[in-house]
């Protein structure tokens, strides 16, 4: 039988809207926004997309028309009253009422400010400027809009069966990784994958398959919408946009230098537990926790998002060490570039030295590498960004300077001011 | 949105039926039942289960009631309106009326007659009894079912997941062996896997899959059922049962020598052009031929279904030529347990020497191997077949001993009177 009013219904479809929900997007965003609404609301940021592999020429592959009409369809959507029961009342990280009355009455009145979108050079300029805790919002689903549009647009060319065959080629990868993963004991995995996944249906899929096979060492996603409909752990803490900013907004070196510890420090007052985890590449990990006060060091864990993952671990394991703090105690979250090899490589390396974690993203969620020709699906490396804040440009330099961003200049000044020296680059895949 | 009539009109069923048509059947045995309703309608025949793989409990493994409850229900189907309508007003092999009026007459008011079923040492003695043109109709539907209904109980077992991620493979597996044969020049391949698939459901797969893929290479499907509802071609002629009942009712040494021929002879009354298929192998290829009238070798081409199928096809071209007619308008079709590589390179060597055709059976609609812990739905060798007719047993010799049948008394004589030597022993997979 054919389901003839959901036949009708998806006729009067406009458009298929790829993000359907504000909340279609990571935890951590919901928690950073939360924490900028209360100390740095009216800090105005500029977010704007940046495609790290220009060889995917994504103005070619993309109809701006389709990708204007997805991006109002974001600014057309507000959070409905079970989102908002759900971010009110459901446990995160074992606690309840995580998001406050102040900031749930705001964010249920919210609509997505203005995007700015123009072609250069094959590429599309898409930037976001506004109130820091309105544009932060943009980041996930306008990455996770173009991601889909480039798949829709590849997709576009195959017939019925070559659709099925090329999902049951993908189902079968994702399976067959998993299956390696389940025999590691005590492996502690996430969902990581929303703003590069291949698409949301599939997103959906690949959590819903990493937590049937895994059981509780799958311990959540990062999607909100996914979490709050599959009823998993949602799961994420802070990102590089905080110390971004607030290192932008320093008035000279010295309050450069104190930005990073500034944005930690504003974090231990709201959270505590597995939400204290510091991001410590955004200048350079070393010089980071050199200089740490020690109330960092009392926190649960760090996550290793750039550079060598096993330098990064081994070198918080001595500062933990050498800070008085069992190692032991502490959580190590992998979250840069994961595919199965490294995860089981990285686990079994330090698996017991310390507690080990692991954000998989976008080779769980967009990993159609081979399975079509020309291999038209493989992840690329796109990102959103802010890139000022008050008129100022902001910087990263990260564990790896092909990671790195902002002007030339102001990368110089920061590299002073922060000691970072020579730095190992790494190829850049997602 | 949830069809929930759907739903609701599954709950109704009593079991799920795997035969849900009298058409869901190969199509030679409407050729061949219809040629022995002309003829030999009176004859009393045995059709039995015969389970070349002991290591397969089937017993064990295919609930009883279960069981009765599918071939009750294939006793419950008649003709549907729709599937008269396409019997008899659809063109087959290029001609309509393929089936006369009498026939249908007849075929529109049957219902199978009755099974006998008993369980021994872990398998099923399943036996029919009856009028040959009702009891031959029994042959497809049973095998189908316990095919089906072992598959359902390894599947049983699985989760949702599991059962996905298990299709997905299978899916990819066969597109995959769909993908090695598309560039082939000219090839001709049916399918021919409708008594040993993994499921209805499954087959009906396959056949898309092909048709969608290999475009007029694929001819046709076996099902008619399938043919009809895809509106594809119904592909077959005529099988051993028609030399082995003739063969049983010979009343000497000299009519059992002439019965192969009796049967051709017949069949050359009713049908021409691609009908008119040689099925040599019945009681030795080589003896068949060298006895062969001249009148057969005008027909259009042969099946080679047990043996070297390499060498099966020589002979046939060796007798070709030694009667004056031109192999190159010959067709060849290789029907026995053929896999991809077997087909590749049977076309290699037989394409542009002969017009070489392909019916792909188990290993098209059933190859779950490697997918299945335990390999539990690997395919195995189920036949179902005349075992007598009059009272008579029946014999096969075929050009591999090992599908060898009938008494051993009877296997000696057919074996002189047909001039019969060594053979060669060939594995029998499916």
């Amino acid at each position: 039988m054919v389901d003839i009013a959901t036949r009708v219904h998806n006729h009067k479809w406009k458009i298929d809207p790829i993000v359907r929900s504000l909340i279609d997007t990571d935890f951590y965003k919901l928690l950073m926004c939360q924490s900028v609404f209360r100390k740095r609301r009216d800090t105005t940021v500029t977010f704007s997309l940046i495609n790290r592999s220009n060889a995917i020429r994504l103005a070619d592959l993309v109809d701006e028309g389709e990708l204007r009409e997805q991006l109002d369809h974001i600014r057309s959507l507000s959070l409905s009253r079970g989102e908002s029961t759900w971010m009110r009342g459901n446990m995160f990280y074992g606690k309840r009422s995580m998001f406050t009355s102040e900031f749930m009455d705001w964010f249920e009145t919210l609509r997505l400010p203005p995007y700015h979108l123009e072609k250069r050079d094959g590429q599309y300029e898409l930037t976001f400027e506004g109130k820091w805790p309105e544009v932060m919002l943009w980041e996930i689903p306008a990455l996770a809009v173009l991601m889909e549009l480039r798949s829709r647009s590849v997709l576009h060319h195959l017939k019925k069966f070559e659709l099925q065959v090329l999902y049951a080629r993908a189902m079968t990868k994702l399976w067959e990784k998993v299956e390696h993963l389940r025999p590691i004991e005590g492996l502690r995995i996430a969902d990581f994958g929303t703003r590069r996944r291949h698409s949301f249906l599939w997103q959906d899929w690949c959590v819903q398959a990493m937590s049937e096979r895994l059981g509780n060492r799958f311990v959540g996603t990062s999607n909100c919408l996914i979490a709050k409909n599959r009823d998993l752990e949602a799961i994420g803490t802070n990102a590089h946009e905080l110390p971004m900013v607030y290192a932008a907004l320093a008035e000279d070196d010295a309050g450069l230098a104190r930005a990073p510890y500034e944005v930690l420090s504003d974090w231990h007052e709201e959270h505590d537990g597995n939400l204290r985890i510091i991001l410590p590449d955004t200048y350079g990990t070393r010089g980071f926790l050199d200089n740490a006060p020690d109330w960092l060091a009392g926190w649960t864990g760090i996550r290793i998002d750039s550079g060598a993952p096993e330098e990064g671990a081994e070198t918080a394991i001595k500062w933990w060490t050498s800070r008085g703090e069992d190692p032991r105690q502490k959580m190590v979250i992998f979250s840069d570039g994961l595919d199965v090899e490294r995860i089981i490589a990285l686990h079994q390396r330090f698996s017991g030295r310390v507690r080990c974690s692991f954000g998989w993203g976008t080779l769980l969620t967009n990993d159609f590498r081979g399975l079509t020709p020309d291999d038209a699906l493989a992840p690329f490396s796109l990102v959103c960004k802010a890139v000022a804040a008050n008129g100022r440009p902001t910087v990263k330099l990260s564990d790896n300077p092909r990671k790195a961003m902002g002007p030339d200049q102001e990368i110089a000044r920061y590299r002073r001011v922060f000691g970072v020296g020579a730095q190992e680059e790494f190829d850049v895949v997602v």
